[in-house]
């Protein structure tokens, strides 16, 4: 079986696994834990930010960078498929108590345009009051689609005046600065607080990471607490971790490059392919993802008529092609 | 002054202080309260619903309301200016945990090709589901807009068909009512759940209720009391209720006239007009509204360059022409 | 029927409703109702508080004025039976996410000694801090018992030196005013927030008070809006409520002296009455209750065991004397 | 240094961390980790319930099993100084909405004379009612002790006849099993739902379990996702809870024969010690432990008062004897 349903299904390699069974370790709820505490200052550096924090999922990064910048009773603006309304069980509703509101993009890019109606100011009274707007890049759902980088530095500009913050979902956000060349530091300059992911594209087994001021992680790190995110020898996941951001950001490119060869063949457009995610539109969704498995191809659906191929480190240049040849004849 | 800030500004009129007075009362977090239960039994009746719950404010309803068709962790659809999301200071989130997205209207209409896409069925996992759309009838922050039924019928025929309820605040659907004709039990037809006011275009001091099934009903009497919404000798408040159904409907005629009138003398399109809202966009929206106050009329702000004006029973036909006069020198 | 269930079921007197038909009112959203203004402005006074602020419910004003001292994640310790943790819904922890730990007293008194033990201070890291202790006086379900000055001062003491906040859930603190002849501005003194009622002995209809500092209160006005507590042309309750403060506070002498009648009457200790509410341990509770009833006199249970008898307003001394005769009969 | 803080300090031994390198894993977000499951059958079967669930901390494991047993609104019994209400920041209260009383006991035990005048039944109307009672066995904050399985019997006995369930905190329940004798079976017959710790005496790094029903598990799992506890590649994780099970249960019986070397050494009562805490009252607890801590040995406080001393697999005999040769000499 090639398994294409997502990249979160990564096993860790060999070479992984033994550094994992080499790491140092201590008991994080202490701060004792060396190992962590290198990967929290590593990912903090990449990004250009203060202080970051380790997370056992991506939602709980997401739930905890976004509470840092949006209180209960006001609101976050995002696209209206982003993984933090879509698909994170409304933890943001139901944990933090904060309201959204979404604008509405095919590609999952910003419109600024649009967000300057949307926005609102805080008038007192009664009125919910945008605290901060959280973009994604890559935008999951909308076929792993990149956010160019100049749209991100006018968003910026333009939250930093009206008074809000910007969150950035960058659970893949390693797929972006691999796809564009655009640095690590460039994607954290235009974010007040980010959420990425060691376990997608980066082959980690577990573990994500707050990235922002210290004061947000160091709040983050009570938050992190009370949702039972303490965990102790955390060490061993951040040597994963760590494995992952030496051996596994370069090779992303062949993530990418297959992925355009599976969107071919599954009747989509390459060219619409930025990254290792590809949504095909089949009215015949459920029966497509059927065949595709009896064929030896395993598919998702992320909608009704919406079929997911991700490619990632277990899928080889011949899992692709051959893949992609079940899939040309479906 | 003539007061056009907003149609809760109504004072109670002689007649109605009077059948406040002789209200007959009990306790009705006891269910002993006569007044209150006529209230509650007259306006589940217009709406062709088997219950109704009075709740002391419209957001407290249209929290009680929502939180009947949808759990925390799932999702309500609705626009992007809806009172629900933007003026009931995030309690949805804050203490139902419910997820909001919306959808962008200038008219606060629904927008089936739009909401289909929008639409999230119960995929299992880990997806938030869409129980819940929600419509604003008339539209507050959109000037008062009425929703034309033929849209309404044919949202709920594909909520229905989708597996999601449909949620109206009808704080002003009284005002549709009026001004389209249409019967209330019409709009009663088309929503699972409404909210309806008693203390805007009706000219009541204090309240709303929750119109739908019995068991929703049951279910938000004891969310009320959880709310801190479960009141004693509510008749005196209910009897002003009933007065304004007997005298205060056909009257809101008069405002939709009056409203009309000074949509022309600010400059605004009075065939815009539905209802007793106006909102003109006006780039100076702070000091229109200060130079407005000067000379003796009162407006307010709904955004940073939008000017609201609201007619009400407490502007009479002389009113609206004087006001008109002083925003036309303007 | 003579009706001793609670003192919530009062029924306005005629010169209660005409105090409210005359009442002048605004929107108390604007903040532009005279007559709530006076009453919150009295009763801060009364207690010697700086602001007050009007709630549609004890419920509400319980949990805004708790909510003012305790944030989520500390706690509120207070006695087992206290209403905030028995009556209202659960809504401290369902609305305000606040933990509470109990002591348990047979009388509702402040157990210092044990308080001291249950104390949890500000140790940082994951324990959960003691924010605020909550006290009740009178103690509704250890049968309105009072609790002794010399102790609350005590309390205050050991709470302020110890950095937690003292919060009086005061319902009926006008009764313990009239049994002790204590100034309300020494209960005032000995706590930094309380909810005061005006609906239970007072005999209003509607309506209770959070009462504290200026900050508390304006925190608390956002949080009564986001509770769906923000009503509009409110000084028609409050007039019934100033009317209360005139005419009705030194009567609670009298319901006092018929709650002593009773007890006896009852086969209880009338030693043990300090105020308006008896409480009865009766292994037949159920079936007592109905054998009153049958008789012309409504009681109610608290606990499968008890039964609970409430003088008010509406219980002359005629009829005190015939629910006394009917009780001793049983 | 000797580390006797706490027994979440181990580090995985060779053993352990080959076990881990060599765990065959799967993405346990879609069911596929055959380790994780394999660790949750065993978990379940020893226990003698349907099902369990692997989650990141014990915090997350007790609120998810109190979850399963308490809804919002209703409440929650325990021990004062109870994990649940003294340690997990609230999460309880802030996450799950969820109200807790508490008895008060030095050792922490059930105490059913005043269980039963506490608890609470469902009356309807407005009470929050006992929806279950929660036991810690052993109880941490009361120096590890053992809860008698007589006792636990009796409890669930009342608690099952009054309708409501019983959690319990059995994140050192291991410790109670070894130290009694009393098997897992039983412990677990006594409970609707447990949450088990593999990061404390059994010096996994990372991992506990919630027990219970099928049904109770299968809604953890939602509850889980939502928390941001579902991870993917959990059986390295899981492998370190197999070898723990087969090789670090048995050995707890040197823990506890340690602690009690410690008690006496530290002035405590080796008597009143039942496993693997030592907890000693010492009015200069903090200079205490400054003092031991110059000495080479690490404790901790865990009241103003109180010095807590814990053994576990990092301790061996000879650490022991040292540490209590050093407090002695304090």
């Amino acid at each position: 079986m090639i398994d294409l349903r997502s990249d979160t299904l990564t096993r860790p390699t060999e070479a992984m696994r033994t550094a994992m069974a080499r790491a140092e370790v201590g008991d994080d709820v202490y701060g004792e834990d060396p190992t962590v505490r290198a990967l929290e200052e590593r990912v903090a550096g990449l990004f250009g930010h203060e202080a970051a924090l380790f997370t056992p999922t991506g939602s709980m990064a997401n739930v905890l960078a976004v509470r840092t910048v949006v209180q209960p009773g006001q609101e976050v603006l995002c696209e209206s498929r982003a993984h933090i309304v879509r698909a994170e069980l409304g933890a943001h509703g139901a944990y933090s108590g904060i309201t959204s509101r979404t604008w509405i993009h095919p590609r999952g890019q910003v419109d600024l345009p649009v967000l300057r109606d949307l926005f609102a100011p805080d008038m007192g009274h009664y009125f919910v009051p945008t605290a901060a707007i959280s973009v994604e890049n890559t935008h999951n759902f909308a076929g792993g689609a990149v956010l160019p980088l100049a749209d991100l530095r006018d968003l910026r500009e333009f939250a930093t005046a009206a008074g809000a913050k910007v969150h950035m979902d960058g659970a893949r956000v390693w797929n972006a600065h691999v796809a564009t060349g655009t640095p690590l530091q460039e994607y954290g300059a235009v974010a007040d607080v980010l959420a990425v992911c060691l376990s997608k594209g980066l082959g980690a087994p577990v573990g994500s990471l707050v990235v922002g001021s210290a004061d947000a992680i160091a709040e983050s790190r009570v938050w992190r607490k009370r949702m039972g995110g303490g965990m102790r020898q955390v060490g061993l996941l951040a040597a994963a971790g760590l494995h992952a951001l030496d051996h596994h950001v370069e090779r992303l490119a062949d993530d990418h490059a297959h992925a355009r060869l599976l969107a071919e063949a599954a009747g989509g457009d390459p060219d619409a392919v930025d990254t290792n995610i590809v949504v095909v539109d089949r009215p015949d969704a459920a029966s497509y993802v059927e065949r595709a498995r009896e064929a030896g191809v395993l598919v998702a659906t992320v909608g009704p008529t919406a079929v997911r191929l991700v490619t990632h480190l277990d899928v080889s240049r011949a899992d692709a092609e051959r893949a992609a040849s079940v899939l040309a004849s479906l």
